[in-house]
């Protein structure tokens, strides 16, 4: 259950004061196993995921798995989006192993913590566990994560859920931040929703075309 | 575990006496936006849940996300079903966040809160996690919801199992209310079994024309 | 290619001048069998293509096999909409194995048929093949028709190409009569897209809600 | 947890000497409801539970919902496999609402239910939760039982899993009663296993041909 | 183009007096190979149509591939149903290369081949376009055959149409034989769409029991 | 076959010189419609094939129908990458009876026509066929156009095929419009497959990130 | 939780130095009986997690279940692998229920142990939740087991999770083994992932071809 | 059709004597643009179409687009099986554009021409359709190419049919070659069915074994 730093109110639901965003992982070799959705599919919602971050400036970490070798560096829209945030790079396999990475994510003072990453199974699971049971509450993002196969991710899923971390979506995550459409934020959120949903922008170039008649 | 007001017995079911049916964000412009039902089938088990409302006179609550923007109006069949009902239009993601909403459900005296919304992963989510920490029993219609696609859905009834909420489907509510075959109401439930799940129509004109011979 | 009767122009279209639509075996028992559509999608199916007879008052043709028994009598609400049709019902499997079912297909005095039927292997395919045979001109609308299994349907499919039969489904057909948005009929038309592909009576309602502003 | 009734030792398993076989409105009407699986399918597991009752002897208790009516009567296969049990038919909704069924149930002296029924987010899942209420052990065999749609049945599932009741399969179950290959009954199992999983029969038949060469 | 050999007449229809039917390699150790149809599903197909053999008294041709060896030996279902017959055995890949097999074709006397095998890419396919070549006229049943996989099955599928081999399946050829549900052989081929269909038996049985009130 | 016009030799390929791009009815509100492929991903390919217009020069046709209704206008980013064409706004269905279309086809000088549209079984099969009527070599655009369902889609696919339309993809448009990597035009190339499939942006980042170790 | 033997701390994960691997009836005859994986696929997955034992130096334990009968040897591959290793042939179904397979596991000394085996709903399922029962940790290898379908797959990973048993996948064993790139295994492990991923090898491959230039 | 060198005879199949097989851009960096055959079974069919080429000592051309650009080396496999093979690299899309590759072909001797490639939309359909065009007959081999997803695939198979391209797998080439179970290359042919299906290999082992008892 999150601990909300300011108020000391216990709350199931994460807020843009209270999280960090832990992307983990998703770098150009790595992606290319992801088989259980389609390439243009998982880089939308992986970028979907850390358009969140900036627009509610949330603290980012951002780590990545031998990135020198095979592995690939860091999809390059990410390090344009972060441009400031160093990039962890790591031999641990399970990024909560590396202490500097936990460093990190202990620097941002948050309890929340909002993980996705390429693989599933491995990268976010692992992690995501590890800050369980050091008392961080988890969402892990399962459309901006992706597996080898269903079977595998599910078996993750089951894994992660028996630990209490909590699966979401970009767009749950996105929702939870924004929590009223009349905070200042709201029309960035909705073209943010507009352009990586597809429907919305349809729906609201709908709309301005029937109120201008 | 629901908390039978009358009988003060505790049942793992709800009833007609006890339950309350909450409509969220069934909106013309949001529903584009579901991805993992066809429009046909959504809209039939929309619709199919809110005659269930009807047939057993729950007390019914409509809420509507900026009806006046992109979102669009409420489905025009359920403005049509329930048109003494105020639809509470919100500027907050999550219904239960808005005290116009909260109070409507209050006034329902309702302990057993019968909950469907598009998107599940918000409209759905979110006001059932929120109403299960007040301490109402939450059944989630998965069917008469609906969501991006099976991936986001998946994560979302995970977290809502998490949280304890019953997960289930406009047929196994409608059943949960009718109890008994020998009500007065069970021809009408008859009738409506037969028109929305198709194959009962199909088969009670079978009976007939070879009950006729 | 369809012999135009008025014009003797040669199209690869139909029209609501020259064509009929002919509804096969549309009976409560034998639509028990369709396993690859769901009950709720093939009578909307169904009943979209009959209405399209409706509107563009196209001569139709109903037939039955062994109403009598098992089989099962004809969806009542296509009794319901054609009330002055006879039901020519048959012992013979392929519909155009019956003098009297070919006769009622020569008197429409139409050369371009536009044929559905369940099971789509067999009610469909037969007839079709028969009547390609014989020197019309078919579309088999395999939408408003179902099939056992995808595998059952895909033969078919192959079969009736291989004959000369065109496929298609009842929005195409539909859209194919209509052929101009500034007809009489168009609104209708549009009514009708609304209510059988769902999708569309949302466009319009937002349209209008939008417009209304 | 199984309480074993001669041992009084706790078992996660059930046995051929503490369970009882529960047949829940497998009815020729209402089978035609079941849209996740295909009809042969369903039959086929339906039947090979029901063998399982048979070959390890276990009480069944036999219900239908309304047979007199569009429902249908009982699976004949199931009616000529147990011809002495009694068929109770309800008009309560969920089984163990009536006092007979429960009667039945009481009268097997058995605590661990296995239970199959048509459909699972009704006729499976309802009595399940009862039953575990009232302090059963329950295994729910998900496909000998079937749904509308793969989404209803998961919501079932996911009810069912809240609520205690463990999930199964008719293998499972039968290899559960089996549990040794040296017992007299192996060989009526493995002709059991060979006639309803279709490829053991085949296995077996190849292995006697070489064998004999 | 199917020759009727008694009116010399053209048909598109094959017909109890005019076609032969040929089982191809359906042997216990090849069935595991195919990947694209459950076993119960193929099994319960390929004994349909081997009934239809039965049933309309049509000639019959079996062969196996190597039938000592791992491949294994026919069907046991197939044996008993046909115990008069020799089974061809082969060490030919393609059926027609045998000229056994061609002899046994030939002596049927019939030109219209209906054929099925496993698997279907090399046993239907191969000699399916080796008798068009012949000048025979062929029909592949598709479901009473199965493939390593949908993609395999597809190239096959496409390649027999390339080569003018009409696709069907068992249900369609049973209903091509009927032609009239008046024929004495009417009421075995009702049984034979109960047992084989599953819906049919249900739809039966529904039907008489209401007939029965 | 395409007439090559330069040099009179006919190919069975398109290449910028010869082939037109006509894009018909992608559509705000008609989008809505697309139920086979999601909104992302028919988005994306829709403006993958748009770009390969611009990249090749080719003449480009938009139309329209009914822009002002409720079908909505043409997707904004269609307007903005082609600001200087105007769009045909129509009242006929078939784009092809409009007069005003078939002037601006004929004014490209082209007599390969590359086509896309929402929906497939209507905007652009229709077409399709006039224009394979009238003499024009037609590819159809598959993945950049969409339908309500897949057997919708099949039939129209079925349909087109029977009347000479070819069909393709836009990655295989775009790849026969490039002919060569030495090309002046392929690194602009290069750069949309990298943006439009996912995948060849991470091989290249990965690719050069290995390269300058 | 695990239990670390060594440091008697407790781990969420699995490592080296306590944990088991048991494969159990991976028989050439059960194999074919897995229809919710391909062939390929499972041996593949197979094959690698044995491999994972071989790379860690895992205490390895073998079962079969009569394998002199139609069930059929262990896979050649494993044999191959494991020279030395007894192969337990039982006649127990739940290979707990084997006092000479539980010794075996007591004398590899580990509390961790990881299970796969052929069928998931018999062959894992119940030794897993046995040893759960004796106080073990157990990760059940999801994608290296296979079962008949899909739902009794899903009921089999229901009731292990319920039971507290941990679902994985053979590439998520492997990386909580491995923990570290700089261990010395590290360069075996990413052969390991390069062969049995499929994936891999390719971007190590391109990897290097770009890095040589 | 293809003509038969030796005896100038028509048939409808290739043989070892008269066909050529042609590997066309199965390279590392393209084939993670597959994303409807996952990575270990399309790797799985390429190795085994290669070995066919082995097996009957097929003439091999093999090609790579760019190879020393991102698109990467030729499979490493295939490397080492053809290791005095010429690989030729091309800057044309169409490998038939290049003249090289051409007069490869040509210097095979062979009109008969195996053709596999990635993608197939592209690397496949092209040539194919070329070759076709200049007279040779062509067999494109779905398994062992691979496609951005199915509907691009669908559409190339449809184009390639169009111009008459047969449509085959590898498992079909290859019985196609065998042609008779008594010629010396069956055994090898045997042990790579067993190596590449899968169940062959089961089945082989399960004879085996149930032989030597």
């Amino acid at each position: 259950m999150a601990q909300n730093e300011t108020t000391n109110e216990t709350s199931p639901f994460f807020s843009e004061d209270d999280a960090a965003l832990l992307l983990i992982d998703h770098q150009t070799g790595l992606i290319q196993g992801v088989e259980n959705q389609d390439t243009i599919t998982v880089r939308n919602n992986v970028l979907a995921l850390a358009r969140v971050g900036q627009i509610y400036d949330l603290p980012v970490v951002l780590t990545t798995s031998r990135a020198e070798g095979p592995n690939g560096p860091l999809l390059p829209e990410l390090t344009e989006m972060f441009p400031d945030e160093e990039v962890i790079d790591r031999s641990d396999v399970n990024a909560w192993d590396d202490p500097e990475f936990v460093k990190a994510v202990e620097e941002t003072g948050r309890s929340n913590l909002i993980m996705a990453g390429i693989l599933t199974e491995v990268c976010v699971a692992f992690p995501a566990i590890s800050a369980i049971n050091e008392g961080y509450n988890v969402q892990a993002v399962i459309d901006a994560s992706g597996s080898f196969n269903d079977r595998a991710e599910q078996a993750a899923m089951s894994r992660m859920e028996q630990a209490g971390v909590d699966l979401t979506s970009w767009f749950a995550v996105s929702s939870e931040m924004l929590k009223d459409w009349t905070k200042d934020i709201a029309p960035e959120q909705a073209g943010h929703f507009g352009e990586r949903t597809g429907f919305y922008e349809l729906v609201m170039a709908s709309y301005e075309a029937a109120g201008s008649d």
